[in-house]
């Protein structure tokens, strides 16, 4: 497509030569000539400029260049529209590979694909244009939406709910039991955990996270929320709609998460808190009690990030000051 | 079985009509007609008798209800006692489905049932009534104890031990290589990991952990052990007996935790230090030196819990009253 | 081999009786006669002379014993020297199992043997003398180096290329999506994933580690370098040359590491800095911006390790002396 026809498609002012054939898209580092990329910063149209790049998309913020540009509201945003009209979704066709083993009474259905090695035990059910990759194991009476994606080793544990368009790395466990003990004296018995995982449409999940059904009411993550890798999302937890989940967090037993929440990698929440709509939680936090809603926190424990950061100040303050405050606490305690 | 008979079981005391009839087990959100649920506190009641659940099993503590109660010492581990009455564990035949590849070598005892895509290789020893579900593979001359169950997509390399009753959850990983080198120069070769890995009885494994086999001794995990999700336990650490170790916890290697230790999730130890029985470390804790048996520790470094919350409540305070000593330190400075 | 021998082949010093043949190597706890073992201190020694070893690798620190000796620079490396001579490595003869699934349009090389349920994907290259083991998965276009070892139940995604000599252990994938969303008003759009994870030759990965793909540019993992289990290294990250990455460590998109950093377990980086050669970072540090090469850095957010122990320090004497602080602080506001 030309420059021009692209600047229409994402609604961008086209500026310099927009005859120019665009015929793929790329990062800065590999731009070649023929691409398009994006830059949001003088620096990155800097890097465009020296590059053989043939067009770049920006917003109205930054300098004229010697590229041809397509000026837009959010250039990122932009690219992916670009990407997603030059790359068509490679669609499959039905397909059950020779060492699949699909149980006789599970239901497929149309264009489903399944990879070699592939196990779905008794009473599955499968929906439309479904791709189960090399290897993964989907065990009694769990239900897969349609054009969901699993990638290969990955295990459902039975009973699991997937919605539609629900994209599964690579070794994801969903559906593992909780970790539910009674004490009683010395010993200490597993409790049953008889509940469900229940996965909304447009979930993605990060290669080896893992999601534990519930003990007696179900795990549910909500449409929409996107989960790094290496998560735990423990028993009974509630995860709201449009959420992001950065890589290695851990979430407690039995704790809420409202919508649009947002964790930074390797945080962690407690159990049986709830955590409000739109919180922001910064990397490595640790969440002790229920958040507010829209609140910005940070911390071991998770406090308001303002805090945090003044009590960090201070602390550094009278480290500086350390000979000070010593002298004037030996006069002051005589 | 009847209220009354349930009483018997569980050795509590019946309260309003024992005669109704029990079949099923569930917690309050999801009660039916006909189920026994638990309740801990006045909430859980309340909830329960807004219900159409038929029974409730509580202890003495709490009030009268609308609902037939039972009351009981320990309403959770009651609850447990009739699950296990009324469901009886799976039970499988011995079975080996054509496509797992069982070498000619290994002992499979009775009752085994090993599934689709499963490699049992060389020299393997399998217990009775042992499960071992899709895609896991045994690597040569392990052992895996009676009534043991390895969910799908599980990696056990050679010559790693597993007791009794031992459940691993999916993709768990047992025996990998520890992280063993040694620098000459700019160079790192990889030391030998020519240890094992010991599972004593009743341990449980929660999916994607990760427990690496011995340098030069062996990793042993005590019996009624529980270990959760995405834990990695290092080379040559010797975990106890009734030890919890919640979710993404890591023990470095050669560490040795006593018996009955609590790890609160997404705490860490390092190498080479021992942690006495009964010790309770709290979640998101950095532990870094040799911990007391029956200390109750948090922080990063972690210390006995009461410093740890007096020096938050410390550094609040100063925060707070950051300007009084501001004032004072430039009096007292001059 | 003798004592005498295996002096010479260390280039260290004979120390007592060197006509005694060694037939293994071992730890302390599990020393046989015939065993040579290594101690690094006088403790380690005293060990060593109250078991049944038949020789001990020590440097010239340590005292004369009862046991013979040879004396060398470094003990453990002289252990390795003399294991790598005892064991020579597993040579496997070209071999795929029935069950495995390769794709004819694979390369595969010389001497490569290819485990039950293994699947290769078209347009996959495998070097000479890899191993691949059972069930893992290696899809389209992705390139193996010669010598190269794959534990069970790994997944490679498309288009990854690993050198030689490369070990990557169970549970373990390489070239999953990255964590990259563009957000338009309520929704979340997932941004396209166009790179691909290079990893060089000698590089060892731990069980169940994820590396992302690159989302416009490559993630790259240098020659040499060493990560341990259950880390997440992010897209776009480029991790230099003989690097230590223990367990449980997080990465985030598009940082940079220089050679020879050391990331102690449970570390973090946040997104887009640059940390410098030689760098080494404390057990569960959160590196919140670049770090000059040869810093030693410890803590949330990490910061020089004498500054961090120095404010730890301060808060502890601030705290034991709260009331001294309290009274002249009512004394100065009056």
């Amino acid at each position: 497509m030309k420059i021009k026809e692209l600047a229409i498609l994402v609604k961008g002012v086209a500026e310099g030569d927009d005859e120019i054939d665009i015929t793929g898209l790329s990062g800065i580092e590999s731009a070649r000539l023929g691409d398009i990329t994006f830059a949001v910063d003088e620096a990155h149209l800097t890097s465009a400029e020296k590059s053989d790049v043939s067009c770049v998309l920006t917003d109205d913020m930054l300098r004229k260049s010697t590229k041809p540009l397509i000026r837009v509201k959010n250039p990122k945003l932009s690219f992916l529209i670009i990407y997603n009209k030059l790359h068509t979704a490679e669609s499959k066709n039905a397909f059950v590979h020779a060492t699949a083993v699909v149980s006789t009474s599970a239901h497929v259905g149309n264009n489903v694909w399944i990879g070699p090695g592939v196990v779905v035990e008794d009473g599955v059910t499968i929906g439309d244009h479904v791709i189960i990759e090399s290897n993964s194991v989907v065990k009694k009476n769990s239900k897969i939406g349609s054009f969901s994606h699993i990638f290969p080793n990955v295990t459902l544990y039975e009973n699991v709910k997937l919605g539609k368009n629900v994209i599964l790395h690579a070794g994801v466990v969903i559906g593992s039991d909780g970790f539910g003990y009674v004490k009683d004296g010395g010993t200490i018995y597993k409790f049953p955990q008889l509940g469900s995982v229940i996965i909304e449409d447009n979930v993605e999940i990060g290669a080896n996270t893992t999601v534990d059904r519930g003990s007696l009411s179900d795990t549910v993550i909500g449409a929409g929320t996107k989960i790094d890798n290496i998560c735990q999302i423990a028993h009974n937890v509630k995860v709201g709609k449009n959420v992001l989940i950065a890589a290695q967090c851990g979430i407690s037993g039995s704790t809420v998460l409202g919508n649009n929440v947002t964790m930074g990698g390797q945080a962690g929440a407690v159990d049986n808190i709830t955590i409000g709509d739109n919180v922001i939680i910064g990397a490595k936090s640790a969440v002790i009690g229920n958040i507010e809603k829209n609140s910005v926190v940070w911390g071991i424990p998770a406090r308001p990030i303002a805090n945090t950061k003044r009590q960090m100040a201070v602390l550094s303050w009278l480290t500086k000051n350390s000979k000070t405050l010593s002298k004037m606490m030996k006069v002051g305690s005589t």
